[in-house]
């Protein structure tokens, strides 16, 4: 006998950066942020969670393979849930005593840093919540396994409070707007190849804030006022000022790290290619056609309208030359080629082939979903239905 | 009948870096700097001026090829010397009246970015004062020239006051500390191939000064803390605070570049990479040993003492293979092997051939001097000595 909540969840990318926390230990950052969360049906983690009377210990397998329990986040998640499925009285605590086997996959690859664990634990947590039936906000539980995560628990335009109480219970996500709000935003991710190893974000944003003189001032007067400025830019669909916005931050938090001592980088010169491009572009188009955004790596996230995603992947695809035939995937999209006088106008050389490795093509779209077709990654004796 | 005066003068390497100003037409800066002035025996701009009754014009010469005298700059130091010199009555009216030939030329790459209108204007300028008998400090005229090029009106550690007066009359160079002050100083510049185009000082910092919201910050509060302390650590001979501080405004003068709309670069890979040598190399010798600091562009110059350099050199050459027989030009200077287990432990790879182009070894040395030789670069009839 056993229960089993499969749910999926989506990545988002932060418009309003998060770097730096005010604890460590809870996961509660220094600032407020800002993020799209992006469509599922293109990258999402998918988790299934089961509890069973049978179950001799806690067990977790991810993308196929048999993980240790011990990971602190991973803990605190769970405690938390339970402990919140307690105090809701939501499930008796027979239930609450039994084992729990967790089995859990992201469709696309781990390792190119696109936000993945935002949506591994945004997934575990709403599937946990969905398993002890707690029915109140988890973002703040999510943020105890990654701290992104939170934001990947609702859809649509969402930001993550800072909050002020040292427990992090007012550190919570809320959603800006929802996914149709502004139902052209699109989002091509460029992942690009990087041979050097770098800086997690873990230990960076922990070196920002222990050396960068100038995160204080990023953290008590920038932050504040861009995140009311996109919160607004949002709500009246101003794409010019969203880009605007999503570039500058982006520009600082990347400041930040140049600041710190030592000092890091996270962008290479094919980073630097893309950035200048979308200026170019946007400066020929005399408004701020596309909005660049890099998080903690070279990818590169693109949000633009929809109507300019033709143009934009024709330019992509010609200044990036690839020796894929599968560079783009994601949601289909035609090609309009601009004219050789308007390329020349950018003076961007075409690249070394395959400096972008491919595109991902997706939109904004919906918070975690249950799953109820009985696509589960358990069997209903508690171990994974595939293996690798 | 002429009179010719002919100045050697340095160039300087920021510690505190000039990025801003508050008055483009004069250029008054938004911060005080901080520099040594390197020895010119090494490196050095050579000016000769002359004022005769017989010339027909102000002519101008540089490094062998006539240029046009229009440029405002130029323009601006001449008057305001003449300007200087009557108000001192020097100089009678007549000989103020002459038209001025000048002749200057550098004695290393103009386009290799190091610094050479600092040294120039410097030069120029205290000729200029020679041949008009103008006795005051002449740091703000050579400001009018290029900013930074008041810094390399004295020798050793020197310091450029903002100012506050609206006409820039205060913002002068003084100097901290003379060159025997801290006679172990040395600098290696370590000039970085740039295949990419980069954006000029000017522009840079009119670019950051207008966008970047971090710049108010570090010019009110980080840059007038560093001034104090850099100013103390000079007169304390204190390398190690010498050096942090030197490193720490380095990064944050690229910092503010990045947080620019649109953002730039300066800094290659090669510069990182030079970047994490230090601080491996500092890390594993457990105090700071090697400062880094980079202008507007991809080179390095390392300050360190005259102990350490043997050991230094070594490892650069290790690191960054030359094809190049002449590969540190300057001072001379043994190597000191450094064992591969220590080499080992830096983690740094091998770079690629040729990644440094070559290395200036100098040390901090004295301000412009008046040669006394005969050695001019005018004849007595106003034409240049040798042309290209």
């Amino acid at each position: 006998m056993s229960d089993i909540k499969t749910v999926i969840a989506p990545v988002n990318i932060a418009v309003i950066k998060y770097w730096g926390k005010r604890d460590e230990e809870l996961i509660i950052p220094l600032n407020d942020s800002v993020s799209a969360t992006l469509d599922t049906s293109v990258m999402c983690a998918k988790t299934s969670v089961s509890a069973s009377p049978n179950f001799v210990e806690d067990e977790i397998w991810l993308n196929g393979k048999k993980e240790s329990f011990s990971n602190q986040r991973l803990q605190n998640c769970l405690k938390e849930i339970k402990q919140r499925a307690s105090v809701e009285k939501s499930v008796d605590n027979v239930f609450l005593s039994w084992k729990v086997h967790i089995c859990s996959e992201n469709n696309f690859p781990t390792a190119a840093g696109l936000a993945s664990s935002a949506a591994g634990y945004a997934c575990l947590v709403t599937a946990l919540a969905k398993l002890y039936k707690v029915s109140s906000d988890v973002s703040s539980i999510a943020r105890l396994g990654s701290g992104s995560a939170c934001r990947s628990v609702y859809g649509g335009f969402v930001r993550w409070h800072a909050g002020v109480n040292p427990d992090g219970s007012d550190s919570v996500a809320t959603q800006i707007a929802g996914s149709s709000h502004w139902p052209e935003m699109r989002a091509l991710i460029l992942v690009v190849g990087d041979s050097k190893k770098k800086i997690s974000s873990t230990i960076g944003m922990k070196r920002t804030a222990d050396t960068s003189e100038l995160l204080e001032y990023r953290v008590q007067h920038c932050v504040p006022k861009r995140t009311e400025q996109i919160s607004n830019a949002i709500k009246e669909r101003n794409f010019a000022k969203f880009a605007e916005i999503t570039m500058k931050d982006s520009n600082q938090f990347h400041a930040v790290c140049m600041d710190s001592y030592p000092p890091y980088v996270y962008l290479t010169n094919v980073s630097h290619t893309i950035i200048d491009l979308v200026h170019k572009y946007n400066e020929i188009n005399g408004e701020a056609k596309i909005a660049y955004t890099f998080d903690a790596g070279p990818n590169a996230c693109l949000y633009l309208v929809e109507n300019d995603v033709p143009k934009v992947l024709y330019l992509i695809q010609h200044i990036f030359p690839s020796s894929s035939n599968n560079f783009v995937t994601g949601l289909s999209c035609n090609r309009e080629p601009l004219s050789n006088e308007f390329i020349k106008s950018l003076s961007i050389p075409v690249q070394e082939k395959d400096s972008i490795k491919y595109v991902i093509y997706t939109k904004v779209g919906e918070g975690p979903t249950e799953i109820k077709d009985g696509s589960h990654l358990l069997t209903t004796d508690g171990t994974p239905v595939k293996t690798v």
